[in-house]
């Protein structure tokens, strides 16, 4: 049996759209002499669809979209996600489910029984978990079809798991011999191997060929990157789909194992670097298209996050859509004058100075007479970055562009950052992107050619809100900030473990209690696109009005 | 048995706050001569700890101060609830457990089987179901221990059930004869009646008295009623503690029914408008002193919207407390200028004028020159909205003062507010109470002297940011646009149905896409105090990127 894993680009609700995208793929499937072509986990709503899901009209449209599809797909096999009703009296309405249909017929359906309800995931909130899970005999296989989180279960160690029942091994159990995983499986550092172990794992210790399909495309702050893949019975690697681009990938269940194709094994991210990028660009792009808009503005300060920032949406959507402001006030030193300039000119985006001073001035008339001092206070410099935040979104209501704000994680999680100032924006891009990775990235965008001017890499980080700031006034040093803010949200560490580890117990404390108190300031932020395993926003969810942020630790 | 129920209103994460109060409405049941004394769901950690539930030292800490108590409350029965670790080798890593224990002793303790994962709830994220839910005997008692949802699945009616047991059935069926329901069950209009009906049926269905003990207070937009009651073998109320206050009542399980006394039964809201009003006080003084500040700053318009928001603030937290900016522009007519001067002094809050004009002026200079014309443009509003934002938050930063929005369900539902302007602050007060129901309210504070100046009443809704506007040239009759948003957006209703109902069709679909095209900014909005069954926020998750919100219905 001839399989082609279509690994695609849904976009949430717009079933038009992702049925002539899959009818494509299954096409390009047919003209390949395929048995069967498999789609990814609820193809045809995209994912996640969220509280879309409690609309009746959302589910009926999704299920006569089905029908459509087994109607005018003819002359292969289709696995595809969607959602179907629960019609029993009891438990959640819906299912998250796969179909397999060939020639007009529906042959098989089944239900998701490990429903995650973590981080991003709310699935529980939605769906009823599925109660059997028997394999389907289609052409000389019999099929277990997995729905994504069903293949996470299934482990050997002595860890705790999340479920109590590994559905891959139930229908192994029952006589599978090939397990397809239809997913909708997110992105994050490192998750491209972790997922490579544990499937080939899977089928290396059930000696059954196991299919992952994946979908790509960023659907707010969750980013899918693909690499598709199909493991042997031994393990290995028998296909594999690029990363963060559609694809269609090929593997004949016939074919010995050992006999790798080279033409099956398409090109992906070379290091963690390139991926991440690529992430975020891909992101960009989908927020920016999905959203229904073409063009973006930013504000550049000469600093090195808003110069990754221009780059990666000038290469979503060209730099010709890329609109780069500069608005320097008394705090802004000639250098940034001179970087930004370059730095647009070097990514070709469209470039304006607009000074703030003089808004500033009448400003400080009216609210802030403590100004008249030296050093001009909080107040003072909020004012600042709320008058830059109010001139891009005007020129955003003007010109239809989605405004990007700049910040990084780092900044982000300690709070070093104005609230509807330069938090303004419709799409954080690297948001989850600490600082120490941000000087990675920009060293690996100038790995071959000067792009980001150097000195904008060099230059000490300041927020020019005041004279000779530099964030290292306020802040302990980023490789340190980074080390300690991936303990305490990536890890979830506490106050006393990461002492532990040998941190200093006054940093320790000072940053925790930071990351605590501008909660506030981070629900209100924009989405984030998600590249580490904890972000802010919709996966990591505190209380505001509480006081474990103000206790002595 | 004599029972004393405990309507207490807990801190999140303040454990030490949690303990003295626990431990003192202990001491007042005692004096009362009380058997056992009942406290609310999670009355250790608070309700909802959402993500510090994550934390392991807040587990840990949960832990060790339920054993602070078992220790120092002698004399008593106790039942509480509080988080315990699921010790097992599968599923979630905790559970939401009650306790019950006497004189150093825990005797029993059981947990929840029912976990809602639906509108603001997600305690599938957190928590493993239990497994069992044995009664037990206590003094000349078989008490059925339900915590909150538990008792939330046992309707006679054929609706579709949200689960597949029934705690309290299975607890009468093991021979409970008192049914114990600690909760943390958020208020809406028309809940209490809802709720009361539910147990009293329950009561008088298995012929057994039902104690239901709920929390009060704010956390965040989630607003606990209390109403805490008793219920007696024939369904009817014995006991009956406020709303929206700390309270503690008693029933004695000796007593024979139908023999109400009362002074247990306390006096509650006599309507809907005095119940919400008290939600929003109690909620805005939560907030406030929960996060930690005493004070607070709003802009006043002259409009009614942020009329009510400076009256419940006052009642809140003191008028002295909350101070009161008036912001006016070349838009703004003479008579807002006296109505908020004299609502100002009705209300007691300290009162400033802003005028903004010189700040607009320099913002036009350099960013929008299209206001050259007669009428600014959308642009050019939205400046004036976000120089009142900028001069409120500079006026926050510098005082120490929450800042609260004033925006109404109804314009936040169509888009009608500018993100970063009037959108600001840290709570939105008034964001989950329709335009018409802001105006119910304002009629009952004035209902018996006039607060509320008579013409702030009166005068047609403005946003006053261009020439001679009302909300009317933008937005259908306010009676009608709540109808079609209440179905919308509470009742889930399609375009379909409320079109059948006998809504004008273009009407309709003109609401629903800008309900839809506006969720980019609600992403971005402040909490707001739910009163309604479906509120925006925490409760409501919608894709942005997606475009079932553009599609043609």
């Amino acid at each position: 049996m001839k399989i082609a894993i279509a690994q695609i680009n849904p976009v949430i609700g717009d079933f038009e759209f992702n049925f002539s995208l899959i009818k494509s793929f299954a096409d390009k499937a047919i003209r390949q002499d395929c048995d069967l072509v498999v789609f990814p986990e609820l193809s045809i709503t995209g994912y996640p669809p969220r509280d879309l899901l409690e609309k009746k009209d959302f589910i009926e449209t999704n299920l006569s979209y089905l029908l459509r599809l087994v109607d005018e797909i003819r002359g292969i096999g289709v696995i595809c996600g969607f959602v179907d009703k629960n019609t029993g009296y009891e438990g959640n309405p819906l299912y998250n489910s796969a179909v397999l249909f060939e020639n007009g017929k529906i042959l098989h359906k089944t239900n998701k029984r490990l429903l995650p309800t973590y981080d991003v995931f709310d699935e529980s909130r939605y769906f009823e978990a599925g109660a059997q899970c028997a394999p389907y005999s289609y052409k000389d296989k019999k099929i277990g079809i997995a729905i994504c989180e069903d293949a996470w279960n299934d482990n050997n160690s002595t860890d705790k798991k999340n479920y109590h029942l590994n559905p891959v091994g139930l229908m192994i159990k029952d006589g599978a011999n090939l397990i397809i995983n239809i997913s909708a499986s997110p992105f994050h550092m490192g998750k491209q191997q972790f997922r490579q172990n544990m499937f080939g794992a899977i089928a290396r210790k059930y000696k059954v060929p196991f299919v992952f399909v994946n979908q790509i495309g960023g659907n707010d702050s969750v980013l899918f990157d693909g690499t598709s893949a199909v493991f042997d019975i031994n393990g290995e690697i028998a296909a594999l789909a690029r990363d963060f681009e559609e694809d269609l990938i090929f593997y004949d269940t016939d074919r010995q194992s050992g006999s790798i194709l080279k033409e099956n094994m398409h090109p992906v991210s070379e290091c963690s670097n390139e991926a991440v990028l690529k992430a975020l660009i891909m992101g960009t792009r989908d927020y920016v298209n999905k959203c229904g808009f073409s063009k973006v503005v930013l504000g550049l300060s000469g600093g090195i996050d808003s110069a990754l920032t221009a780059f990666i949406a000038a290469h979503a959507i060209g730099p010709e859509n890329v609109f780069t402001v500069f608005m320097p006030s008394v705090y802004t030193s000639k250098e940034n004058y001179e970087d930004t300039r370059k730095l647009a000119e070097n990514i070709g985006t469209k470039f304006e100075i607009i000074p703030i001073d003089g808004v500033f001035a009448q400003f400080l008339k009216i609210v802030s007479p403590s100004f008249k001092e030296n050093e001009p206070e909080v107040t003072e410099q909020n004012i600042q970055a709320r008058i830059r935040g109010t001139i891009l979104m005007a020129l955003s209501n003007r010109e239809n562009r989605i405004l990007l704000s700049t910040g990084n994680k780092s900044e982000l999680a300690v709070g070093y950052c104005t609230l509807y100032g330069d938090m303004n924006g419709g799409l954080a891009v690297i948001s989850d992107i600490p600082k120490t990775i941000v000087y990675e990235i920009a060293h690996f965008i100038n790995r071959n050619k000067e792009i980001i001017p150097a000195n904008i890499i060099k230059k000490a980080p300041s927020a020019e809100l005041k004279p000779d700031q530099t964030d290292q006034d306020d802040l302990p040093p980023y490789d340190l900030l980074d080390s300690i803010l991936k303990g305490y949200i990536e890890e979830l560490k506490g106050a006393k473990e990461l002492i532990a580890q040998g941190f200093d117990a006054k940093t320790v404390k000072d940053i925790i209690l930071r990351v605590d108190r501008n909660e506030y300031k981070r629900h209100q932020a924009a989405p984030g696109l998600k590249v580490t395993s904890k972000a802010f926003g919709y996966g990591r969810r505190y209380p505001l009005a509480q006081r474990y942020a103000q206790r002595d630790i």
